[in-house]
């Protein structure tokens, strides 16, 4: 096992915490403050950012859209390099930080900005930038990761630069108050999926990885049973604070990883609109079943250490009982669902995997798309 | 809950990671390389950090003892600023990291260094420093604490400060190859304990915390068991990533600490020379006896969630059970297994606490003398 392991990320976590920007953002910094939609002024977030940058110099750019896109980010991007911010303040769920972190980056390069997602530019530089959360479940807001699509071509791509780590990120459960149920549902299938694409691979006997991760996919799942409970203090804290270890790095260290349930998932975003969490939540179930015989040995480490399972026949009922999961808090896992047609889908997801050079995915890089043929069909 | 969590080390771990301190300490630095006995000289880790920093200017500072003390690592700070080293790098276990974080404070104080120990001087500004680890135990590696003593005064106080973070730390468990196997077993008990200490308060429903904690527990029990396997690599990863984790500061954010076992044993090595898990392990289970009271839903939790008991009197079973783990790896939990006197300890150790002023102890700051009695009777 070898690895490198550095999260510089200061987080301030709790009620009344957004106060402490005031002192986080160096005084003479000149801040742009980025969001997406007007919830921020309606659950009094903006009030009390206003509030804490009463002494900064500081302007603001608004419209980050779910999934955000290079098309809008690229506004952003123009501002910063015209009016010289050099302070990039996130307001939001991880769609505005990873926009922010996009335009950290974009401002710092020349070129053009989609160079940075198609992997023509390597980042290894860009403008400071914090993070205030408002929705838990990406981790976006302590790592160096970042999801950007671009409308003009329907396409969905990441990139990872420890230059666009957040330098603080702010984690309120207050500001969780206003989140529709669709959102807190979606933030804990989210930050379920995050675990098991580091999760359910092999064993290694990577003891703290494997631990930590069944500790946290415990915990999404005590919340879920608890779904009830979701406008409480403690239940919003406990969200927040396991979608942020989620994907901050730690869980995934040394380890194999999948993401194969993503990158299926980024296609059915960029072509049908589906939320992020309602791509995993159909993907994943399926590509577990398809995937069995290489995944066996984790799901049944997982049946027993997460779900108590005994006797036979574990990795198959470890695979209902997440399907289970995601449907008991409203998000669903078959195509029906959100009125696809499956041979449309096949068709269309398959011809973007391909287009996009998307052919060999999985830990094992044995998810072609033949395997995804199959997922697709088991997902009906 | 709130809290700050920042922990800024770079952690570099797996078989053959010094040779990366050659890039991660600037070339232009002028480096003192801090070490103990000769151990390092006869396992090859000395001439593996040689090797790694022959493009670089370095000396060596050799002897920094188990419970590192002042008297010698103010031969250090003298070195350090006759000379103008400006980077520190600890090569060992915890008492050379921690007396490395010493003189990189101590460095950049004009004053008396014992007073970075008294509080008198608060410590904001120290020298950058890496270290590379060869026991695990103490965590010391990558968080901001030090615990440092006084021959002169049988004194043993700790300190705690961001600058002290180590910038980078190398985790190579084939430095642990030629470690005693009483240094391994000292090393799982200090883990162990230093997680108990950030646990075994009183439930506050802070799920990541308890679940990450539990997983480290159940890490170091199963790794006790399997103590005849300490010599392959993969029980060495595991016993190094778990203690580190132990004590990052991560599993302890936002929830009530205790340390009365800590303090307590502190004045044993102060006294009669234990190691300092010794003491931990002589102290831990009498202490919880005791305070059974306060800690009874915390150490029931505990003996479901780590030891998997169910039915009635779980926390005194989990006491038991945590005496017999430090037991069937070699620490002795007994006064007699130390040779020493009750009578004699109940005299220096309540004068020393008294001196010190450390009579208001542990998590809700209810161990005092009295309590402090009672418990060095009943680890008899």
């Amino acid at each position: 096992m070898q690895f490198t392991f550095h999260n510089p990320t200061q987080i301030q976590f709790g009620r009344g915490q957004i106060a402490s920007v005031a002192r986080l953002i160096p005084r003479d910094a000149k801040v742009l403050v980025l969001y997406g939609g007007g919830s921020i002024k309606a659950n009094g977030v903006y009030d009390q950012v206003a509030e804490a940058l009463k002494a900064h110099q500081w302007a603001e750019f608004a419209g980050i859209e779910p999934n955000p896109t290079v098309e809008t980010l690229d506004k952003a991007v123009a501002r910063v390099k015209d009016e010289g911010f050099d302070f990039l303040l996130a307001v939001g769920g991880g769609s505005v930080v990873d926009g922010t972190k996009y335009v950290a980056a974009a401002a710092c390069y020349e070129g053009y900005g989609w160079d940075i997602l198609s992997g023509k530019h390597k980042v290894r530089q860009a403008l400071p930038l914090g993070a205030i959360l408002t929705l838990p479940a990406t981790g976006s807001e302590s790592n160096a990761a970042a999801v950007i699509s671009r409308t003009a071509t329907a396409e969905k791509r990441s990139f990872l630069a420890p230059a666009v780590f957040p330098v603080f990120a702010v984690l309120d459960p207050d500001t969780m108050s206003s989140l529709p149920d669709r959102q807190l549902a979606n933030g804990l299938v989210d930050a379920f999926v995050h675990i098991c694409e580091q999760y359910l691979t092999v064993p290694t006997g990577a003891m703290v990885q494997d631990g930590f991760a069944e500790a946290l996919l415990r915990n999404l799942v005590v919340l879920a049973g608890q779904f009830d409970q979701r406008r409480t203090l403690e239940w919003r804290e406990n969200l927040m604070w396991t979608a942020n270890q989620a994907l901050n790095g730690l869980i995934g260290v040394g380890v194999p990883h999948d993401w194969a349930t993503h990158a299926i998932g980024h296609e059915f975003t960029a072509l049908y609109g589906l939320d992020h969490a309602q791509t995993l939540a159909l993907v994943h179930p399926a590509l577990l079943r398809v995937c069995l015989a290489q995944k066996e040995a984790k799901l049944t480490q997982m049946g027993r250490n997460v779900f108590g399972l005994e006797g036979d026949g574990i990795a198959n009922r470890t695979i209902d009982i997440i399907e289970n999961l995601f449907r008991s808090v409203g998000v669903g896992t078959r195509l029906g669902d959100y009125q696809l047609d499956k041979n449309d889908v096949l068709l269309q997801v398959l011809t973007a995997l391909e287009g996009h050079g998307m052919t060999r995915l999985g830990h094992q890089r044995d998810v072609d798309l033949h395997t995804v043929d199959a997922i697709i069909r088991k997902a009906e």
